[in-house]
């Protein structure tokens, strides 16, 4: 389903990270030396604006630090291992299998073996697609594409700006938004069937404020223990399998 | 309910290996130098025999690239960063609280994380305990500790020489035994209540052959994807709740 790219990972100088722009790879992010304004570095900016790719400005010595060639002429690109496909790429999938749409959307995870577990349980629970942030979240990087256990091959992940006007957007759609919260409502009281979108919070905070007021349902899994919650990856596990169990009746 | 010893998860050198052995400290691992039969190692070997310790016989860099203090005298003991307790503290447990025991068994995790997150799991899904064998598995090393987010402080885990023996022993308590595998009954379909062991496989082979035969049901998740199998700690998470739910009903 998503397509690999190659091996390449890093790009370094102004030339190779112009074309590689240009010849429509997904660059995650970019470090561009502090101050530096000349034209080439001017249309990289207009390059990663334009795909809004995150920009961080550095100094010399980080730089040179990150730099594997160490001719990074004041530019270090990230390349996702993965291209990234869309939302409506998932909705398009979920219409082929005559299926209603199931996404899981990750809210800050920032563990790639998270991240990737989590690609891998979306896959066996036969979600669509999975739905990260471009901020504060892990993107496709090698280690997330191992722990899929090659799931990310098949499932497709869209990274979006804002996780909240993706919600709204897809709630046009005709999904309903359920997240996980130890104060919602035991999630076996919850209908969870029909188009659905599963938000997992991150590994230390939860589900955002911001992102919670938009779901229509907060399910929380039944806990007896000591501890306060389970491993990010695990609660995916275990709501994603509970839609599953009320889908399949 | 386990107890921290402290800090310390490495001692080298022979009086001091002797004494932690002799203080009834768990030595998880030892590693002695090849071809080294002198009266203090032999002294050694035996206790660690007594306490059925893995041993295993290094060269010298290896032994040099081990040691921390590079005052090794040709023995490195690793020590577990939590003292064990015993499947009876488990059923003890069980018989305090009023509750059927709920065990979970772990057929050779071997990842760190995985085991650290089935802990976490077992802790909240409200497990009276988590087995593992002596062989073929990781211990409670600090990475472990970590992933289990304070769980271990709570759930008792109990290390056993032969899993196959550790369930039948359980079966005379009135345990029931249940294994994840792909081509089990799908697990909705099974009673899962009562007093119950969860086995779950290793990350690469899943449960072995032997144990697998002593289990009274195997269990499959419903999988809908295109790869094999789901993570090892999060079927653990969605087969434990599963138990869970049977469990509220």
């Amino acid at each position: 389903m998503i397509n690999e790219t190659n091996e390449i990972t890093r790009i370094e100088g102004r030339n190779p990270v112009i074309e590689a722009f240009r010849s429509g790879r997904t660059v995650d992010k970019l470090y561009l030396l502090d101050n530096c304004h000349d034209g080439p570095i001017k249309t990289i900016v207009r390059e990663a604006r334009k795909h809004d790719t995150i920009i961080n400005f550095v100094n010399k010595e980080r730089l040179d630090q990150l730099s594997e060639t160490k001719k990074h002429q004041g530019v270090i690109a990230v390349l996702a291992a993965f291209t990234y496909k869309t939302v409506e790429d998932m909705l398009r999938l979920a219409k082929e299998k005559d299926e209603p749409p199931f996404l899981f959307l990750l809210d800050g995870i920032e563990d790639p073996h998270n991240l990737g577990a989590i690609i891998r349980t979306a896959n066996l629970a036969g979600a669509h697609g999975v739905v990260i942030p471009k901020n504060r979240a892990v993107g496709l990087t090698p280690v997330v594409v191992k722990a899929s256990a090659g799931a990310i091959y098949y499932t497709p992940v869209a990274k979006v700006t804002n996780l909240g006007s993706c919600i709204e957007s897809l709630k046009k759609e005709g999904l309903w938004f359920v997240c996980a919260d130890m104060a919602g409502e035991q999630m076996y009281h919850l209908n969870l069937k029909g188009a659905i979108g599963l938000v997992i919070g991150s590994e230390g905070d939860g589900v955002s404020r911001l992102v919670k007021e938009k779901c229509d349902f907060i399910a929380s899994i039944p806990m007896k223990g000591d501890i306060e919650s389970l491993n990010a990856s695990v609660a995916a596990g275990v709501l994603g399998f509970e839609i599953v169990r009320q889908r399949l009746n």
